[in-house]
């Protein structure tokens, strides 16, 4: 047994190696790489892919594992876990055939090129042909790896977010949408009055990264294990606890989009930064899930950094740094600002409460397409309806519409719903913690740090050394319920709308 | 022979791909990395170094190549001279024990902090034990790879520059240190009139990148293959024609340094940037020796860039850039204090033609160390005797002297004679350049476009695809002779300090 698993921490070493190479190859592609060098780097990368898809289904991989998945009962937890999801997702990777796959990869290496001139154009017929083959493909991929008959579009959800099928999103978007689309309604109808004068000034570009640098600090990100750069959408990115990066973009004209974006990634961030170090040889240091990943970044960009506890503290050191721009502004008109209600037309800019909505309109149209309900021509045209039947607005073009996420040209689709997922659990993880110290109270301290602390011993820490459903009932001390998320979003806009519940 | 090809081009992709990444992880950790990743980095790093010496000293590829090598006659020729080289280096790296290389690379992974920490207390006893470790290793080396008795330090200069043995330094150096220390003394004797208060002025960091910029364009550097940033010791490092990036530092008190250090790197970044794009998928599309690539960057920060024909045309430019710094300088007196000869300590600040006898005193240590005629632990007294022998000064600490240079705690040695092989190799070059068009006339464009097309046609595009020799007697139309060098130097600064020839 000591062998064999010597002989697995070697594969082990080599897939960390690769992962770790693509890790910075990406970072520098979003961030610096001169425009000159993708040609070129397309085919390293190509090959860098190609040798971890090759170790992973060598036939003395498979050796390996099947050796230690039969005996799993006696290796260490984590390990056996490991070596679980090792060969569950080996099975899959075994089932599709090598050409088509290679193949595959290499559309999705320039339809991201496509959409992009597609959605600058305006223009969903010029993406059309490759979302067509990017379905078709996934199409032929679900029947590879299906193990029961008609799985479709679960074997896709189950990829993103384990355990999670059709018959679970129906349900949450279903009492979202009961819920939600008549509170929305509700919402918008009715408008506060505050002053919002600071919205429409310029901020340099170099205070709005001060003031970042101190929301840093408040949340307490470890810079000797992280940087931030500058990219065109904001992410998070890391290898491991000890280096845990992140982006975000900076306009003169939008102070609001850097302070949310910043403390979005910064929730990633902090989530990998507290990982157990001693997972960083495994190949578990990451987190938990997409869903449980996305609930740490909303829970510290909505739960946390839209509340009026987080501003009382952080509202004076803002207006400090930009005197002119606030002047006359009080917490409680920021507050109320960056609370404001108003159904939009694209996801990323979206509130907290139209948010939700954004996605299952996503949702609906994916399980669509899987289940062969609709074809990829049919999308533009239902993706306008939904909208206007869910938010109310018209679509006034595809760029504005179905064009706005890069997601389906890279052949994301399954990974929507863990947004809204992740949203809830956050809503359902702050009801836990606040039954241990009062969360918002906390943030008297002028920093995150009681809060860090109760993640990272409930959550954090554990990377992904569990199921994720188990995952999340360890931290939120039950099964997940959209109850919770939907009583979260009611409450905090009753009262700060006036309304009643 | 198709297949064959086809199967050495399958290697070749796959080491193409881990230097690749390799380059990306220096580049990442010399600009940007933060301080609490090394860790967990140098085994990512020992992995991939370690995946790349597996794959070129593994059985089908010897096959491959001995193979290839015995058919080269019937190659293309410069795939044929890919596998002289493959091969050549394959027999040296086959000779060394895998154990004792591991345990090399190893000791190489931490002698640099070792190094680094002895350099900041000014101590050479902190650092002799390691050195001794890596001297001991290179012996043993050179016992392994030798093919004749006692060819010792020869096989080291051969590595970092092919076909340059300890006969032809010996000759070199012995004609640069006649010619050169006499007149440096005659050099220094006299003192030159002119005004330097720009100095002791302070150059907001903004403004030299932006200067820097200029720079870039007059020299041509194209920006969508490349890109600039900040490291403590300024480098360039690429990956093909199309990526070739360079860093600078920038100190609020000294406008020079960053100046020459950006033309001196790019002087690297323009021969990368040159070689003929086709080179790409090979192994050969860097430049073709050490000292020729410090051929490009001696030739363009010195022979170009410290030139009266460069700065009459920038200078205007430098001094509206820096109006109160440079008020009432005039391009005369910015010319001779760049050309100011002063016998100083440091290797990488020293003038022009003080520059060699530096390089002079590290090869004769070296060359004694590896023919036992002195140990490791004599090295700083012999350093502090030749400085004050060659250059008149005293060494008051070790920092200053023989700690000052990184290169023996990476185990380089027989590198640093490649730098003054260099600038001799420039001064050749310039010759031949000057029997085709007025080298520094032509800077009257206000850019170096008719002395890059020269170089990218006489030297650039070829790579690494012909032997060093071969390729300088390409580039220069004759063999190597220093007096071209020499020559040089003595008209250069006779007439900047009005001696006689």
């Amino acid at each position: 047994m000591t062998k064999i698993i010597k002989q697995y921490e070697n594969i082990r070493n080599k897939i960390n190696a690769y992962r770790f190479a693509l890790f910075l190859v990406n970072w520098d592609s979003e961030t610096e790489a001169p425009s000159g060098c993708f040609i070129n780097r397309s085919k390293q990368v190509g090959t860098l892919n190609e040798e971890i898809y090759k170790l992973q289904t060598a036939k003395e991989t498979s050796i390996i594992i099947n050796q230690l998945y039969k005996n799993r009962k006696q290796l260490d937890p984590i390990l056996s876990h490991e070596i679980v999801e090792f060969k569950r997702s080996l099975n899959r990777m075994k089932k599709v055939p090598i050409k088509e796959f290679v193949e595959y990869r290499k559309l999705l290496a320039v339809s991201p090129k496509t959409w992009q001139q597609a959605k600058k154009t305006a223009d969903f017929s010029l993406f059309q042909p490759t979302l067509e083959k990017i379905v078709d493909y996934t199409k032929r991929y679900i029947k590879y790896v299906e193990t029961k008959k008609n799985q479709g579009y679960d074997i896709l959800l189950d990829e993103y977010e384990r355990g999670y099928k059709t018959k679970d999103y129906d349900l949450f978007f279903s009492e979202l949408k009961d819920e939600l689309v008549p509170f929305i309604q509700k919402v918008t109808a009715k408008s506060l009055e505050y002053n919002d004068a600071f919205v429409n000034q310029t901020y340099p570009i170099e205070k709005q990264k001060e003031f970042v640098k101190y929301l840093e600090t408040v949340m307490q990100y470890d810079t000797t294990r992280g940087l931030m750069k500058e990219s065109e959408h904001p992410f998070t990115s890391g290898f491991g606890p000890a280096d845990v990066r992140y982006t975000n973009h900076f306009h003169e004209d939008n102070l609001i989009s850097a302070l949310f974006s910043a403390i979005h990634e910064l929730g990633h961030a902090i989530y990998e930064q507290q990982v157990n170090p001693e997972l960083e040889n495994t190949l578990l240091w990451g987190g938990g899930s997409m869903a449980l990943h996305e609930s740490q970044s909303r829970f510290f960009e909505n739960i946390i950094g839209r509340s009026r506890g987080f501003w009382k503290h952080h509202f004076p050191r803002l207006k400090n740094t930009f005197k002119k721009q606030f002047k006359g502004i009080k917490a409680k008109d920021f507050y109320q600002y960056i609370n404001l209600v108003k159904p939009s037309l694209i996801r990323t800019e979206a509130d907290e409460l139209t948010y939700p909505i954004h996605i299952m309109i996503r949702y609906d149209i994916e399980k669509d397409l899987f289940t062969n309900q609709i074809q990829v021509k049919d999308i533009p045209a239902i993706w306008n309806v939904k909208v206007k039947e869910y938010l109310g607005i018209e679509v006034p073009n595809d760029r504005e519409g179905v064009l706005q996420d890069i997601h389906w040209a890279c052949g994301m689709f399954g990974y929507f719903p863990t947004y809204a997922l992740g949203s809830a659990y956050a809503a359902q993880i702050f009801r836990t913690m606040n039954k241990d110290f009062k969360v918002l109270k906390s943030l008297k301290n002028k920093n995150t740090e009681e809060v860090n602390y109760w993640l990272k011993i409930n959550l954090h820490q554990y990377g992904a050394t569990m199921k994720p459903k188990v995952l999340f009932k360890t931290v939120a001390r039950g099964n997940f319920n959209p109850k919770y998320y939907i009583r979260y979003l009611i409450r905090k806009y009753s009262k700060l709308y006036q309304l009643d519940q």
